[in-house]
């Protein structure tokens, strides 16, 4: 079926899903959990082929273990559906309301987006995750993951579609784009008027190549060069905690940190401690020609950091260092080469803080926290459908009211203006 | 001067712009205010020329109108200025917050957008209004109007930097961008990462080229094709009121009415009364076969509606109109021709007005009251840069708030994760 048909499905679909009782949509969210669990052994036989595939094709370690299903986490599919649906529904809160001087009575209401298209990357997760959540906020979904999933992804949107249908809701709330041709994403990014928003989720270039194709409103997710700078004011042992805390406990994520700033006032102190630590913890440095120095003198090795390597997100044990002369310079920095993301100060100075939060132009900012904080189960919002970095619509982490619009309804007695 | 050097001037004044106290951005707003006064003579000269030039291409008298200033116009302008100052700076409005489990202490503050863009035509008073609100709002703003206005823009936008250097802040923060051809547009389409938003105001042309060919985010503005349905339940008198008042009271704005729904079951008796009504107000009626008919019955000259007419934005003295043999119908017909701007029932029937407002995807739907009302000032907002047709980040009028994005500000005590 052409991506257009699939569009089209979708939209008639919507039509059903945004005015569905949260009843509904929760029956249908446990029905689509009970559903994965008792049909596990489909969906891991399809996995295990994907898993084969890839494995001939000679996909790396790390890709194989993102592409890999086993019942722990298809029973984590499961919860995450469940905890979705105990949620609060998003659809018909109020987000603002008055009676206008002339009487007219005036409600914004929340509402759902229409149809959302996700493309997304290896994990097979996201698929049930991603439906769960656009399901709950009264939406429809287009589903485009990677080939390398397609088995695994076909098989668990087969489930979800089929409880859909048990609930009494359309199945073309959930659909699968084929994975198979870069030509669907296209048409995913042509198919104006049946999409109402694409999120790509996954490695720069695709997010880059989506932002500037498209014709349907995109929002921007998840390239993430997070920098911890340490403050002239610093704790040093804080400082070093968050740093290795950020950098080290989950480097394959947008909020690990990609790039160290140290001021000059505490470069010497700092630095003898965090190379070696950095070094023992199997980090990588790129240092200007200070940390290369420092580095020398403790025998740490360090490699010279080039432009490239102050605007990388490694997603990897590699960090750029550089020492800067002020706080200013470290903002100027961060303005230059950050991506929005997130962005860490530690420092026990309430102007240094204040300064940072409020020049500093990203998504989050952390005072005296780790950069991994950034994240809507964190946040406290129960899920997240990925941590948007552009300034329209929704910034940070998205959890379901960034799923929905809102519409103003008026009501008059006759009012004419 | 490029576009893109204006656009990296923009971004620099915008940072200083972000962080500018309330108290500055309003004085500088009232010294523009004094400023537009003081010097009216100047601009009036520079529109002086530009009316010219215009009759001289041979400008409708419709577009001279918009096109030509006065001294009562400027006082206007002025007075927006003014009015915005009074306004509340949605800059650093906390959004929302908590204390999460853990303590870290997570806010969600408003910040400005960064640098916008406005593409729009023939009215100069634009020029100062969304000057005005950008600057309220913190953002620094690239102004790209008509050529035929030119010379009045250049000299409004002098006129509004003095007086920004005067108080002390970057004149760069308000820049027109030249109008001489469609390149600029272009350009300021590909000024990713300078310009933060586009927002085109203006004819459903001008905005779809943006909205295919812009890398720039884009807020899609102002294509009504507004609906009056007028319900089996309706109160006729009331419904013939709202229906003039949303046809006739301004029809060359997007939010008046072009084109009617009738139920059958009181087609006979209102169109008995709303035709020769509309043609008494100089309305060009494009009708149904049964429009038609009723109209041929009445003696009322009625013109076959096509496809195109009830699609079609008319911004003129013309109405498409349909009978529909239900409430459903009517919703199916608006979600086909519709552009999710206004849409209106007339009603006594609490059900078929919440089945309408429910159903109805639109920016606006209103119940017994003109599409009219669908306005940033009706709807309290003090001033509007427009009024969004989309879904992501703002829908219906656009005040300062919608001019804004948001930050999160996290506080901890050396949190790792």
């Amino acid at each position: 079926m052409s991506v257009q048909e699939q569009g089209r499905r979708a939209k008639a679909a919507a039509a059903t899903i945004a005015t569905a009782t949260r009843a509904t949509k929760d029956a249908a969210l446990r029905a689509m959990a009970d559903a994965l669990v008792r049909r596990a052994p489909e969906v891991l036989a399809a996995n295990e082929a994907d898993v084969t595939a890839g494995r001939d094709a000679g996909m790396s370690a790390a890709l194989l273990d993102r592409l890999a299903l086993n019942t722990y986490r298809i029973e984590g599919m499961a919860g995450g559906l469940r905890q979705v649906a105990g949620l609060p529904d998003p659809v018909g809160e109020v987000v603002r309301g008055s009676t206008l001087p002339n009487g007219l009575v005036l409600r914004q209401v929340r509402v759902p987006l229409g149809v959302v298209g996700i493309v997304y990357e290896a994990r097979p997760n996201v698929t049930a995750d991603a439906a769960g959540l656009c399901l709950k906020a009264g939406n429809a979904v287009l589903l485009r993951g990677s080939s390398s999933a397609e088995r695994s992804n076909a098989a668990i949107v087969g489930v979800l579609r089929d409880a859909l249908s048990e609930t009494g809701l359309p199945a073309d709330a959930v659909q699968l784009v084929e994975a198979s041709s870069r030509e669907t994403v296209k048409q995913l990014m042509r198919a104006r008027g049946l999409v109402d928003v694409l999120i790509p989720r996954g490695g720069a270039q695709l997010i880059r190549s989506v932002v500037e194709e498209s014709t349907v409103p995109v929002i921007e997710t998840g390239v993430g060069n997070c920098h911890i700078y340490v403050d002239a004011a610093a704790d040093l042992d804080m400082a070093l905690e968050i740093l290795l805390n950020a950098k080290t406990s989950r480097p394959s994520v947008c909020n690990a940190a990609e790039s160290l700033l140290v001021h000059r006032a505490v470069a010497e102190p700092f630095l003898a401690r965090a190379l070696p630590a950095l070094r023992d913890a199997g980090v990588t440095v790129h240092g200007d020609a200070d940390v290369v120095e420092a580095g020398g003198r403790r025998g740490v090795p360090v490699l010279e950091a080039t432009e490239e390597d102050f605007g990388a997100e490694y997603l990897s044990l590699d960090l750029s260092v550089a020492v800067v002369g002020s706080l200013d310079a470290a903002i100027g920095h961060i303005a230059r080469f950050g991506t929005g993301h997130s962005e860490a100060i530690v420092t026990g100075s309430v102007e240094a803080a204040q300064e940072f939060t409020t020049r500093v132009d990203a998504a989050a900012v952390l005072v005296n926290a780790s950069t991994r904080f950034t994240d809507g189960e964190e946040f406290g919002f129960g899920a997240e459908i990925g941590i948007s970095t552009q300034k329209l619509h929704a910034r940070g982490p998205m959890g379901l009211s960034e799923l929905t619009s809102t519409k103003y309804v008026v009501l008059g007695t006759g009012h004419v203006r």
